[in-house]
């Protein structure tokens, strides 16, 4: 990839993103991750994989204003478009809009080149470890969720049984099954690394909040029943 | 304190609350904090506790309304009128409000009485370890501010030279000096148990982001010049 074929990528990819400095560096930790990964397989198209990277999250916009609709698949057919547009291959646009429309975790549609197997790993990189923990927090608070819901006996639900949205339970239904998933060998070897603190930090964040709830509860019942 | 007491004061609490489970439940939090740290003072006053707890932040509303205004001292002030109204005795509310007044961290205001100290300490306590992580990083996205800034090299800064407001910034400004700003042996107890996580989940989010900017960066200068 030249320069000015990056810039040009990096530049749509810019003016697709609506919001913030969160999803804009989010790109560029998958493009990252992708290009470390690469280095452990082999055929690696880089042309394919850093404009896939660059343009994986452009369908974000249309998802976000109608949530009927599937980021990678509107994404896909946006870059092959503007690729097409720009004087890319036929090939090469496919094969980018191929990465792109399989990013998204789906059992029907699993990516099924190199290049989509790495941007899938690199994008599922960025839901590990510490940086994993702290997109889904920010993300909770823009959806104004909260971090747990209560037990009726005044604790607090581990995430598990939640019925409504809650950080415990995307920790416990999401965040902690990611790290089977992933289909290369560097691309697991990186999320495994990062698996520790992720738990440790949802096992103190329980502790520290659950210990409170369940023996402060308790202290101030006894308080309140020496004065009835 | 008598549970018809208690139910009057949760109320005007959530009467008060703007927003979210989020703000409530820090209350409940500060209020079991409180309770547990009371157990290792003397003399505690826990008709005081329980109040200035539950009311400690009925000013927020206000200070975020003006942000010239100081939630401690409106909410001082709204307590004492709200206590006085429902036939608190005036030394009651001015004991609540004193632990009001100075819950939040000013040299020129500590808090004085046992009450005022539990109340500051058990607040504080929501800001370290993995639920002032938590919290933080939510703040953050409340106010859609970055978890980090890049330095010119392209590497990603660590907080302590940030000019612009960061996740990062805020650890090495306000949360990792946390842990020596306590007044009871209790407070300063509780907070060293949550010192590690929150110094692993910060070493690790920098460790993890910072690496691949570092090494992806110039994977993609090397991939670029080769093709120039």
């Amino acid at each position: 990839m030249t320069k000015q074929m990056y810039a040009k990528l990096e530049d749509y990819m810019l003016s697709s993103m609506e919001d913030s400095a969160h999803d804009k560096e989010h790109i560029y930790r998958v493009l990252y991750n992708a290009l470390e990964i690469a280095r452990g397989e082999e055929k690696v198209d880089y042309d394919i994989l850093i404009a896939a990277c660059l343009l994986h999250d452009i369908g974000r916009k249309e998802q976000f204003a109608d949530p009927g609709l599937c980021h990678a698949a509107v994404g896909a057919e946006k870059a092959h478009r503007f690729l097409t547009e720009q004087g890319f291959g036929a090939d090469f646009a496919e094969a980018v809009a191929h990465c792109i429309r399989t990013h998204r975790f789906r059992k029907a549609m699993p990516p099924q080149t190199v290049e989509a197997k790495i941007l899938f790993d690199a994008d599922k990189l960025d839901v590990t470890g510490a940086i994993g923990i702290a997109r889904t927090l920010m993300y909770k608070a823009d959806m104004a969720e909260p971090l747990y819901h209560l037990l009726p006996d005044g604790s607090i639900s581990d995430g598990s049984e939640d019925l409504g949205p809650s950080f415990f339970r995307e920790y416990k239904f999401k965040l902690e099954k990611m790290y089977d998933r992933f289909y290369t060998k560097t691309g697991e070897a990186m999320a495994r690394q990062r698996q520790k603190i992720a738990a440790d930090f949802y096992d103190s964040l329980y502790r520290e909040v659950n210990t409170g709830y369940v023996e402060g509860k308790e202290l101030l019942l006894t308080l309140m029943e020496e004065k009835s």
